[in-house]
């Protein structure tokens, strides 16, 4: 299914703030729209497209432990959210499977990581990279408003990790629901 | 990279035969243009895309590998080519890496298969997937006439691994060059 984040005057999404966090960020926008199918609006101040796709490196234990604890976006409580847009260097997209898993999971624990902060956080992967678009990955979670601090843990943690020596630009955006 | 390839009556590949292998084929078309880039023209009997993307099983050793081995398209003598659209199985998708590896690899022998038609037999695989497109990859194949019995063993070989039964559609597209 592809995705799209339109940043601009509309949406049921106020963004807080909106920082480049590695190379270029994104130009100012006071709210988002997200459209799940093909057709978005082409009035926006960006407008950033992602597929949901099929799992690139878990395992069948880590797959099926995510599948059990992870909750559904959507949910009333939660109120805030993040989206975070993230474009990894050629040299990772270079690297065989086995060594883009090793330094992904082995190394950099992104699974576990994760899995730590479920069912709190909702999350959802956009694929970019063969739409041609300028992220590779559209990262999207939900939570609630108590749940920020854990929330900040995980980036912070999964920002100095082996993996994350790879990303090449990303823009950290926050937002809170007022429709 | 995205590439499309149009069926109909230009381009300097004439079509041979056209077969559906699994699921429906394609409608008839004499000839096959390729456009790399995202400008195609929207004026053939058929129109498939997919993205040149990074490699999404294979190891280490398997990626050096093929590298070391593995002819550039367009050699003067690979007058033969053939086109595999082919779309897997939702069951497939839903398969974590680790499976999809194993049935990849240590079941299906995908990788050395092919690596004992190299350098013989040019290749490039292209992603729909993510494009929302009808097949999920693309298979693009050229040899020399001399090469084409080994192709076939190698077509007939892996459509009997228990990978090819998450196949739910697939033509089979052969060509000659003829500019």
């Amino acid at each position: 299914m592809l995705v799209t984040f339109v940043g601009g005057d509309r949406g049921p999404w106020r963004i807080e703030r909106s920082e480049p966090v590695q190379g270029e960020g994104l130009a100012p926008a006071h709210r988002l729209q997200i459209f799940e199918g093909t057709e978005a609006p082409d009035d926006g101040r960006w407008s950033l497209r992602g597929a949901t796709s099929n799992e690139r490196y878990v395992t069948a234990i880590e797959q099926a432990e995510l599948h059990q604890r992870s909750p559904s976006l959507g949910r009333r409580e939660a109120t805030k959210a993040a989206l975070i847009p993230i474009r990894k260097t050629q040299a990772w997209w270079d690297l065989p499977q086995d060594e883009r898993r090793s330094i992904f999971e082995d190394r950099s624990y992104h699974v576990a990581s994760g899995l730590k902060h479920l069912p709190a956080v909702a999350r959802r992967l956009h694929h970019g990279r063969d739409l041609d678009e300028p992220f590779d990955f559209l990262a999207w979670f939900e939570f609630a408003p108590s749940d920020s601090s854990g929330f900040e843990q995980l980036v912070a943690m999964l920002r100095k990790t082996e993996e994350w020596s790879y990303v090449e630009r990303e823009v950290d955006l926050r937002l809170v629901r007022s429709d």
